[in-house]
């Protein structure tokens, strides 16, 4: 039986998504959320969402591109700090010991120190109440060379990503691999 | 350095959602996506994406509403198989000796068996290219007993939701807690 919970936002886990963007003076600024995932595989595209109230809104509605960086579990304070104060106020980048790097194919800076970097440039965008939805067209994915497995892929236990759920507000690691996706589903029925 | 992996869409890692509706005909029916996240706290909103040519895509655009169901680990073959079949040519809830549970508020099913439910109404469409994203505002969360803590409040470790990686197609558990959110973050600079 089961009971009600409310009208929440009780998605459960939730990916670690740093954004990064320079506003109009330049200056990087990164920003840690929550709300977005993968919304499309031709062309790829990742959806984020944002308050008006942030810095970094202001940044992509002028510069019409973002990176998504994914940091590994090890560097899990630093994201969490990104979350909790403005680039109105402070410079992240200095505040971290983080290095923006300079893309060559979007108008956004990536994140050094983060393994993996999402390269996006803004194609659609989508008032929904408190938050507004960006939808960025994935150009390319920078990977580190550290998280690349002997045959040149990316590898989930070198990247150790981790994930935030929202109810209880914790951050957890990537446990155990369970099985292989399109797969250990196949003989269910026999 | 960072090298080249490609236009890709490796965000890591991405939530499990099975996605409930009822067909034309009242036949409820599952599908298993990766493409998909929270997009709005107020109201709070949750997106999903699917390809056209899917048996989900026109019940969604018939019902109007869905619902996101959250699987444990251990229900993780299952949902693997709930995502290679469709819905046209079968019956997935017989198939896995799932019940579908008539919910009091959206016009689509949830799944007993499966500790998490959200019930969605559907607010926005928005084609994208391959996929098409729905927007559904969450109208309530309902979740089983077995997974309230103490204080009555879902618990993932009592949950042990699972996730995807696009990048290597695994299914990995959740892992430990790292620390909380909002919070581990705070004493960064000092």
């Amino acid at each position: 039986m089961k009971k009600s919970a409310g009208a929440k936002t009780y998605l459960y886990p939730t990916p670690v998504l740093v954004v990064g963007t320079y506003d109009i003076k330049d200056k990087p600024n990164l920003v840690t959320i929550a709300w977005g995932g993968i919304c499309c595989s031709k062309p790829p595209c990742i959806a984020i969402s944002l308050r008006k109230a942030t810095y970094t809104y202001g940044s992509i509605v002028q510069r019409k591109a973002f990176s998504v960086n994914i940091a590994s579990d090890a560097l899990c304070k630093t994201v969490d700090y990104i979350g909790l104060v403005s680039g109105k106020d402070t410079n992240k980048f200095k505040d971290c010991n983080l290095t923006a790097i300079k893309s060559e194919i979007i108008d956004a800076p990536l994140v050094k120190e983060f393994p993996l970097s999402l390269e996006c440039k803004l194609i659609h965008t989508l008032e929904i109440g408190l938050h507004t939805q960006f939808i960025g067209e994935i150009l390319d994915v920078k990977a580190e060379e550290s998280i690349l497995d002997d045959n040149g892929r990316i590898s989930t236990e070198l990247l150790k990503p981790f994930v935030f759920t929202p109810g209880d507000r914790n951050y957890y690691e990537t446990g155990a691999k369970i099985g292989d996706a399109f797969a250990i589903g196949k003989n269910l029925r026999e």
